[in-house]
């Protein structure tokens, strides 16, 4: 359970979300069904029962937010912060989450909030270099670094609180 | 040595090279005397004995690559991967770092090679969301999560590797 893995990307197909948060009935689904990098990441939000803390700099993929609003009906308390220049790029889920009732805070500076990270459950960090965009799952050389190391979520933990708290909902 | 630990970034200000790997002789030097995220990345390359494998995705601050041309002096091995599209970028280090023997590769291809890695002596790894830029460093919100893990490092090396053997030196 605090297994310390890396998911690297790209995979070669992207994951069927539905197969791995419930199941899967179409029979011509061209989807994945095989284990890879962006079906473990599914499992990591899907399996969240307390709070998903997401802090990353480009938010488009609409299966990844289609999980945090899951989430959200699940009573998980999810938050969300992104760089205030990407709300309203092309595909963007930021004003969908929003509508949805999850709280988003931004930067307001021309400089990047450019990490990438989330917390799941205050006990799991993910890191690295991945933004949650399609191109990131199936074309980019990318990373997420998973650890359950106290001492390295705690350490992201308050960075997000820090962030949260100087940041303003738009 | 081993510690667990995160540099945060921005830093209030840039740290001077000098200071921090020998000494600045600079009575009005305007840059940062005081320890921060840059001054400690600064240490982690000056202190390699052995090699300095790095694979990043925009390479254009000059500080960072005096000190890989330094350290090959002191006989390090140094090894870089970058995206083909940031090459040639204003400001890029990358045909400066080539014409001082250092080996880089790239991808190629439209996708972006994404990593921001870099593997200190096979037993040290430091990952984020920091590229090897001046806006990095003290304008966006970044972070480098250090760690000795040795199943860690030992998963990055293997990416390295693996992206090594398939890129070609330009
Ligand atoms: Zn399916
Ligand atoms: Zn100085």
């Amino acid at each position: 359970k605090n297994k310390t893995e890396v998911l690297f990307f790209p995979d070669k197909k992207v994951a069927c979300i539905n197969y791995f948060t419930s199941e899967c009935e179409n029979e011509s689904c061209s989807f994945s069904h095989e284990e890879n990098s962006l079906s473990k990441l599914f499992q990591f939000i899907h399996n969240a029962v307390k709070s998903v803390d997401v802090c990353v700099f480009v938010f488009t993929c609409t299966d990844l937010a289609d999980l945090l609003i899951q989430a959200v009906g699940r009573g998980v308390s999810v938050r969300v912060i992104t760089d205030c220049e990407q709300v309203d790029i092309p595909g963007s889920q930021i004003w969908r989450l929003r509508s949805q009732g999850i709280a988003v805070r931004t930067d307001n500076s021309s400089f990047y909030m450019h990490h990438k990270f989330v917390i799941i459950d205050n006990t799991r960090l993910l890191n690295g270099s991945f933004n949650w965009t399609r191109q990131a799952v199936t074309g980019n050389q990318e990373n997420l670094l998973v650890t359950s190391d106290s001492q390295l979520v705690c350490l992201y933990k308050e960075r997000f609180a820090k962030l949260w708290r100087q940041y303003k909902t738009k």
